[in-house]
């Protein structure tokens, strides 16, 4: 008998027979010998139709009031979903997220869970019942509202799955798994079987939607097996686990790409020390978050020097006019901006113990005649900022480079 | 500077430029040097769209999970009411039943309130904020959501003025006010302006829908002035309130109907004593709540006596059967059972020391050729059960015959 989590998302809840076929396949596990917790999202679209209510009153609404409205959405499937295996013939309650006092920070509209009380769960647990817990929300100390962000119900799933000790947490969405990349733009992309928490977070940060970095980081900290599948059918999916030394062979696992980036250029900086330092400080304070960092040493005669960072394609228009004063403060000559830039990256444990496998890359991008603008590495990802224009080559040469194309039997 | 509760029913708060309706008359309030508490209901058709959803899943929903749905209406309304008080340059936060603390008992879907703490209330009252307070939900001592019934926002209002000790609590509305009569079946209807507890309890049991009956018991009970106005104008409305000795000339204050009752007649019973008492000790039991009864004493020689009652018309589908079979346990011959029947009351507090007021209106009932079926009395008013195809002339009889459609003036 395992204790498991299940997660359906906003499609899987969406119409009024998905309900039903969710508090099926929910029963069916029960029946099969197991303890049930669901955690639920909104039926898909009824979060933007709630939000455009919000916005229909004023442009800037205040975050408080807006979690107040969005929690609904969640509350109401999970009080549906509870009818619908109740007339099923099974038992079950919903659970909202005061109610289990998921505890949260006050960051409304993107709260971070503190803590979660295991008994209210365990209590319908032992009633016979399947726990239906609302996903996405939460309060904090003050009993305010609070919801966790868009895709927060798999954050509210791991999380309840960690707090109660759960076996497995399964999280239902309308892709079959996680894919060593995306299968929409590489068709020789293949489903990963088994990934591991770290390259499952690398993934993530890196591009790949399929699961939000904040659940696999809760479920890497508290050792949650993590099961990522479709709810369209019985195929197992992709487990997100621990590190597995059968899988030590693999040194690339997976080829994530982002869009979401722009590049800044600093032309013309003075090249003395502490002034890079000084520079992202500054960045910092305006809140604008920085990612790639590249420093050209001054190669000319004046002596200056030049510094290419890339920052969210969100925070652009606001940021521009900040960097602009700041570099300008600093002596630069100008800022060059551009968006049509992607960040292609390489993910896998593999590389801890592997030499060469950037140079890899970055060959086999030069082998495409691909101009690689900016690099950044941890431990076990390497990522390369080129032209946007080159997305689906790059990601097709690094997934046959490194071997993920090979058919699966293979692996 | 007074303290006010404002509550805002379904239809005031029905669209986006309403809630800023509402918005702008609470912060005017508010600038005029008051403290407001605002109570809203659920936009207009969205309680019913909830249900509608729950009725799709399965045919009889569990209560608790009705409750955890149908909340949400208040829930939305009361966000969107307090974004649009801030979008008019006023602060608000909403605060739903659990928030501040409606504790009911566990009686889903018609739960009555058993305490408010007013400190949540007070709280925002103290940031200088409108607090808006979704009605008609609560929760019970373990945190599970409650509803109080349709129209339970009214009790949340006054339930709210009482808590905080209000000034007034006034209750916005489609109708402008308590009308001596139903506008529309008698023309000569006049709002009132002033009208006790007592009388205004009457006439909600007795089949005036303007205010629940709930709301003015907890309205008498602590003594909350209550004001019934409409919000699509300024209008003053009626003010429900203590017993004024000014007001002590008006023997009937106001006539009502109410078709919601069918007739039951009990044929052929033996003259015996304690029947009665073990008639009505069975159908109590089965759950059927009677209100009117009279007994025809045995008049034939072979002895045998009649009992007529009525019940509500929602229950004679279920208590039909109930109630043929317990009157044969107790040897009746057969039970008529007539659902055209309507029962006319007046009402009023100079009811108690005028004599002869049933005699004059028997007397008035009589002159229009119209049978009265069954009477029932209390301390401040008489009721007759009259075939319905009267009820227009019947009540405009009553209204006339107190003198109910003199001009305002000479009141």
């Amino acid at each position: 008998m395992a204790l498991l989590v299940q997660k359906f998302g906003g499609t899987s809840v969406g119409t009024v027979d998905r309900i039903r076929n969710v508090a099926r396949r929910a029963l069916a596990t029960q029946r099969a010998g197991h303890r049930v917790v669901l955690t639920v999202s909104a039926m898909s679209g009824e979060t933007n139709r709630l939000l455009a209510l919000a916005h229909e009153i004023t442009k800037i609404p205040s975050a408080r009031e807006m979690d107040v409205i969005a929690a609904t959405g969640e509350q109401v499937t999970a009080a549906l979903t509870s009818m619908a295996i109740q007339a099923e013939g099974g038992q079950a309650s919903s659970l909202l997220g005061h109610q289990v006092r998921v505890l949260t920070d006050n960051a409304f509209t993107k709260a971070r869970i503190l803590s979660i009380d295991k008994e209210r769960i365990f209590e319908a647990l032992d009633r016979g019942e399947i726990a239906v817990i609302a996903g996405f929300q939460g309060a904090d100390e003050h009993g305010n509202i609070t919801t966790l962000g868009r895709g927060g119900s798999d954050t509210t799933a791991v999380a309840v799955a960690a707090a109660i000790g759960a076996d497995e947490c399964e999280i239902y969405t309308d892709v079959d798994g996680v894919y060593t990349t995306d299968p929409n733009i590489c068709a020789s992309a293949q489903k990963i079987e088994r990934i591991s928490y770290e390259e499952m977070l690398e993934l993530a940060s890196l591009g790949a939607k399929v699961l939000q970095i904040r659940s696999v980081e809760i479920a890497m900290k508290y050792g949650v097996p993590v099961h990522v599948r479709t709810s369209f059918n019985d195929t197992p999916g992709t487990l997100v686990a621990k590190e597995d030394s059968a899988l030590e062979g693999m040194v690339v696992r997976g080829v994530a790409y982002d869009k979401g980036e722009a590049r800044a250029h600093v032309v013309g900086l003075e090249d003395r020390p502490g002034l890079a330092a000084e520079l992202f400080e500054k960045i910092a304070e305006a809140n604008i978050s920085v990612d790639m960092i590249v420093q050209s040493a001054a190669a000319d005669a004046e002596s200056r020097a030049g510094i290419t960072f890339t920052l969210p394609k969100s925070d652009l228009a606001r940021g521009r006019t900040w960097i602009d004063s700041i570099a300008k403060g600093l002596g630069a000559r100008e800022v060059r901006y551009d968006e049509d830039v992607v960040k292609v990256s390489i993910v896998g444990l593999g590389m801890r113990s592997h030499a060469g496998v950037a140079a890899k890359m970055f060959r086999l991008l030069a082998r495409e005649g691909i101009n690689i603008q900016a690099i950044s590495t941890s431990e076990i990802k390497v990522s390369c900022l080129v032209a946007s224009k080159y997305t689906e080559l790059a990601v097709r040469a690094l997934h046959d480079g490194f071997g993920l194309s090979a058919p699966k039997a293979s692996v």
